[in-house]
């Protein structure tokens, strides 16, 4: 069994331009909950101005709670700070999701912190998350690959993986955040990492701004990797090669597990009209191939 | 050391509506030498009103010869029939490509023959040929997987290759038509293919549809295959699912061969340039992501 994370109301939407009513919102999180996901991260709670496509996040996660909350589907958050947290808690989130780099230069531009200042920041919620009983989940941007620093050794990786299971995240998401991951790295950087922790708490997070995801999760599974973050319809872009994709599609990793006779418990027609209905709300065609061409014959 | 078969002249432009002047296609196929390629697919010599796009076949041959004959570049022609070869045997031509599947509905639908009959036409071509010592290269399509009849079985593939090399041919390439192969289907198909022939003269050629091309090339190095066909900047349509991908691009072989560390004698820079010429004769953007993000960033 693959467990497909679902990014796509977060980090998707986090990096389009279209900013959408919580109703849209909702009615994307509900359909993607009817398609059979049961990971779905909601929305961040940052602080106003920052991201406006989050401005809504109390309201958002308050809705899907009341309407969703008894699915038995999981809808974690992202928090990047105490006030951040504090506002997850009392609004009743069970999983949040921290996150931090494996490129100073990377956080700094990103956070205004160093990866060291990074820690600090999560430690505090960490401690409060697990006094709470809030579930923790750990983000690792820049794994493979920096736009300031270029290509990162696996021994940050490594350093960053076991700081954040220090701080008590029952997994790990390694993200390949420019999409410049290559086979063999993938592959390598899995290896040292399984050689350290278990494999059963690594999930990756790879972007298809180069087209080389599906073949990165290939490779992840043949070393064992079961977890996989992406984002229905490919939603979100990359910040930073203009035009150029972002997260693998959801339909991308569903294909590739489809085609290996893996099992994620989605119902593929279902997932695509939930990709169908934001991708006319954001106003874009996806940039998944395989959706394209399931949406345009209605066969795999 | 990588051999990358350029089909884009031929199996590209034949699926792009713009018809282009012969100057165009000569251009492109100039830069396309200019990049490194070693074996550019020009054009196909079909009666003049089946395929508009290939009707300029004896003038962009002529040109291409008369300027480009010297440059240790081969440039196969398709061949359908007895009329063509004598066509392109007049204008010199030192390399031609033959063509039939593995699916009898499909060749009734694009050649209006069985694939028996498909063998008959070749036949009297491939023998003529042998004798005016012209090398003749063999494509098979649906290989995987038909429009019309679903997945083929590789039983079918063993034979039509077989067939193949009894008529003469130094290789066949091996064609996933409409983009269908997956992974496991690959390796079982190429592992099947290697047990009857020289791995060393079989070629893949896959579309990327789905999005799995690059996938599926990458288990087809995995199994020992060397060359590949692919269309620069990825032009060419699928004809069985409209907007969608169709030919794989030579750029996301490319990157791929890249990342593993093989050679293919590309200079990418070139190549780019060389896509974004034609695709803009053609007006569209390119299928493939590594292009546009290297095209956007300037970098790899």
């Amino acid at each position: 069994m693959i467990r497909i994370v679902e990014v796509g109301p977060r980090d998707g939407l986090q990096n389009e331009k279209t900013i959408l009513s919580t109703e849209d919102k909702f009615q994307f999180i509900k359909a993607l909950t009817e398609s059979g996901l049961k990971s779905i991260e909601v929305t961040s709670f940052v602080k106003a101005p920052a991201i406006p496509q989050m401005a809504d996040a109390l309201e958002l996660y308050t809705q899907v709670k009341n309407s969703l909350g008894n699915l038995g589907v999981s809808f974690p958050c992202l928090v990047p700070n105490l006030k951040g947290y504090e506002t997850a808690k009392a609004l009743g989130v069970k999983e949040i999701a921290l996150f931090t780099a494996t490129s100073d230069s990377f956080t700094k531009k990103n956070i205004n912190a160093t990866i060291d200042e990074s820690f600090d920041r999560m430690k505090e919620v960490a401690e409060l998350a697990k006094q709470d009983g809030i579930m923790v989940r750990g983000y690792i941007s820049t794994a493979f690959g920096c736009p300031y620093e270029g290509t990162m050794d696996v021994k940050k990786l490594i350093s960053v993986t076991k700081r954040l299971f220090d701080l008590g995240v029952y997994e790990v998401s390694v993200g390949d955040t420019i999409g410049v991951a290559l086979p063999q790295q993938v592959r390598s950087y899995i290896r040292a990492l399984k050689s350290e922790f278990s494999i059963g708490k690594l999930a990756m997070h790879f972007h298809d701004t180069r087209g080389m995801a599906p073949t990165n999760i290939y490779v992840s599974l043949e070393e064992g990797i079961t977890t996989f973050d992406s984002s229905a319809g490919g939603l979100g872009g990359c910040p930073y090669a203009k035009g150029a994709t972002g997260n693998v599609a959801t339909e991308d990793v569903w294909y590739l597990m489809h085609a290996q006779g893996l099992d994620t418990g989605i119902d593929i027609e279902k997932l695509a009209a939930a990709s169908k209905f934001i991708l006319g709300k954001v106003n874009r065609d996806t940039e998944s191939k395989f959706l394209k061409a399931y949406l345009n014959t209605g066969k795999i």
